[in-house]
C-alpha cells in the first residue's frame, strides 16, 4: 500500500475567488493582519503497490489538477512496515 | 511575517462526493489500484507578526473549516530573514 499527499494550488497571478472571499470574511470577523490567503486542494490518495509515482503524476496532469491554471506537488508516504525508512529517503521531496 | 499551511479534511465516515467522483473518473481512465481518494482543502495563509497561532486556530473553527464535518491541522512556517533557520528547526512539523 502506498500513500500520497497531493497539493494543488493556483498558479501565480491566477485569481482565487474562494481565498479572496475568505480573506474578506475574516476581515469582517475582526481578524486583521492577514496578508494573503489562498485556497487549494489537499488530496489524500491510497493505492496498492502496483501504482507507480509516475502514474500518480499522470493522474494529476489529466484529472486531479488543471495544469493551465494550477500547480501540484506530490509527497509519497509509504505505509506498512517500511514507512519510516521511506519517509527519510523521500525527505528531499518535501515542500 | 508568518506563514501557515492549513489542511482541512473530511471527518471519518463523512461522505466525500468530490473524492468519490474523482476515484470513479480515474478508474474510467484506466488507473486501477486506487484504494481511497479524499479531497480536502489546502489553505496557505500569510499574516503579519501580530497574528497569533491561537487566532489562526479560531479562524479555522469559525470560518475556514466546518467543525461538524471537517477536521483541520495547522503547520506554522515562519518567514522573513530567519526563514531558513526557522524552516530547519521546524522540520519535524513537516507533513
Amino acid at each position: 500500500m502506498k500513500q500520497y499527499k497531493i497539493f494543488v494550488t493556483g498558479k501565480q497571478g491566477i485569481f482565487d475567488p474562494a481565498g479572496e472571499t475568505a480573506r474578506h470574511a475574516l476581515d469582517n470577523l475582526g481578524y486583521t493582519g492577514i496578508e494573503s490567503l489562498q485556497i487549494g486542494k489537499y488530496i489524500q490518495l491510497t493505492t496498492d503497490d502496483s501504482v507507480s509515482a509516475e502514474a500518480v503524476k499522470q493522474m494529476c496532469e489529466k484529472l486531479l489538477a488543471n495544469p493551465v491554471i494550477e500547480d501540484f506537488s506530490i509527497d509519497e508516504t509509504a505505509t506498512s512496515a517500511t514507512s519510516e525508512i521511506a519517509e527519510k529517503t523521500n525527505a528531499g521531496a518535501d515542500e
